[in-house]
């Protein structure tokens, strides 16, 4: 799992890799979640021994990156330390000057790195410049965990195109809505709670117009301590969607036709991005600076979404009672059960009364 | 728990209740499952000092109750024992002698029961028995288990039906089968036998004629060592079913309208029961000596037991795939979330690469 090719360092690395330490730096880059894009979530814990001297993340783009502020805090400590980082430090001059050359010159002597940078102008430069200076490097610790936590920012570099979780809940019967009026939510607080923990975590939050119109969804976060609202992504073909909706708020995007006529909502300055396909809209959206959209609307919007495989990720919360007729989280196409898309990793979880049951598309390339 | 009351027994109760022995009776009781209706399954162990010197079944319906083999693997080692039996030991005479005498000629000095026999042929009676006989009886250790092992049993007495589980499997968008002809598994290996387990422990196994026409399944037991089939009940109002289906094998049951013209069915042997609704017809299967009845059936005939709370279990395998288009599990009536059936006792299950979940409907009463 980590580089046997690592050069003999300044110091000799006589202390073992500690996974608990990238654990820690993994958890500081979550509170980053839904708030970098278009840069990744960091996370960095600088060990002294066996003792954390110094942490951090990155809070924002154009903001200082976790190494920074990790040794920052580390002081004089930093000497002869090391560093356990989520993603290889960077090694060219971007907003901030290259973390490499800031770890070197504090004196760290060996970094730990969960996985390496997929952008072009890093892509193991940065371990390289490390070693170069004589500093001991461990790649790939917790790799899998810090790839999943970079997946949008992997996603958008990698394909273009934001990184889509789609969300739902339904019943025992497979129904997440009573059909006609009648109305109530299908899972408990718990599974409410969970939902909104992912709101604050990804940068968009997608409907379509149908949604919009029946439930007229307000699409913030609430209850989350420190929670930021996600920019809503409404999918309107023909841009007809009520401009009073609460979607509409600060940052809102209208994704419609090439010829839709747009009107008040323009006026409303929302931003507009007209697409002819899903996948275009998608680049749009990443274009936009947005890394990760997670999917909370209808049937409709999901079956195209599934349909052109586009999905990466479903996370599902199964709530314990049988409703009858009702709205099925999924329309056609007809195929037989063979065809049925399947999902890998999957993970299972009982949250108050419900089940949340994830995983990801099996035929999506792993980023 | 335990029940305080116990007169001071013939010698002094010093060994404490040990569950794990009950648990033991349990798993023996288990083997009977499915083989002993009308009567319940129970397990008998006895223990001396702390070492388990005779163990027992209910095998069949006019064979032996669990005592008199556990007592017959004990022989002179059941004097000072301790009996622990799933279900309270019988008092009268049935068509074997009542297992309290047996209990205490055998000088069997301590009885520990799960649950009380709610025959009212018993009902205490039992226990009333060994206490006059001078043994220290406790109540209640595993209680809950025993009851949900005795169900079959116990929903005939209290309320002249069997009890009835609901079986499906349904894909993560909530399909249990494709449209049209395309066709397929859609759960796993490792819920497929434990589906076949199912049908070894209950009594019978229902699907209605929709099913019968569309799939003609086996209804079997396989790859269950020493499994045995459980009989056939096809819900069929008009009595139109291919008289060729695998389903009408010896000990099927054909539930049908009072005046559909059965014909070649009854013809070959089939028990027709006749009955004009739900409830007439499971109070027939009842009387035929059926404790338990596991609902195989489409949705058409899930929908009917459930509009008419006759469903006490359901048991639904999730696969982590994603069907588009297909069958729900339950179709209407229509009504809205907030009146939705819900569960209690909820148990999730990973097998394989499914999840499973388990609960009893919370409007049903407990038995």
């Amino acid at each position: 799992m980590y580089d046997k090719d690592a050069p003999p360092g300044r110091v000799a690395a006589d202390v073992p890799v500690d996974e608990r330490f990238m654990t820690l730096a993994l958890e500081h880059a979550a509170t980053g979640l839904g708030r970098t894009a278009p840069n990744p979530p960091v996370g960095c814990v600088i060990v002294q021994g066996s003792e954390v001297v110094g942490r951090g993340f990155h809070p924002k783009a154009g903001e200082p990156h976790a190494e920074v502020f990790a040794l920052r805090e580390a002081g004089e400590q930093a000497r002869g330390a090391t560093a356990y980082v989520t993603l290889e430090p960077c090694s060219h001059f971007g907003r901030t000057p290259p973390c490499a050359d800031a770890l070197i010159a504090a004196g760290i002597t060996r970094v730990v790195v969960a996985a390496l940078d997929p952008n072009p102008q890093v892509a193991g430069r940065g371990v390289q410049r490390l070693r170069d200076a004589g500093i001991v490097v461990d790649v790939g610790v917790l790799e899998a965990q810090a790839v999943r936590q970079q997946a949008g920012f992997r996603s958008v570099i990698a394909r273009g195109r934001p990184w889509v979780v789609a969300k739902y809940a339904m019943t025992l019967d497979g129904k997440v809505a009573a059909l006609g009026e009648g109305n109530g939510a299908v899972s408990g607080e718990a599974a409410r709670e969970r939902a909104m923990h992912w709101r604050n975590e990804l940068d968009a939050i997608a409907i379509g117009s149908g949604t919009l119109s029946l439930d007229d969804p307000a699409l913030t976060v609430r209850g989350v301590p420190s929670g930021r609202d996600p920019r809503p992504v409404v999918f309107d073909r023909r841009a007809a969607s009520d401009p009073q909706a609460r979607a509409w708020r600060e940052g809102a995007v209208l994704v419609t036709a090439p010829d839709a006529q747009v009107g008040t909502l323009e006026a409303a300055g929302i931003t507009v991005l007209r697409a002819d396909t899903l996948p275009d809209a998608l680049r749009g959206l990443g274009e936009l600076g947005l890394s990760s959209v997670l999917l909370e609307g209808g049937p409709t919007l999901l079956s195209a979404f599934l349909e052109q495989r586009l999905v990466d990720e479903v996370r599902v919360f199964f709530a314990p009672k049988l409703l009858g007729a009702g709205l099925s989280p999924l329309t056609g196409p007809i195929r037989p059960m063979h065809e049925a898309q399947t999902l890998d990793d999957v993970t299972v979880e009982p949250l108050g009364p419900d089940v949340l049951v994830t995983g990801l598309l099996s035929d999506i390339p792993r980023l």
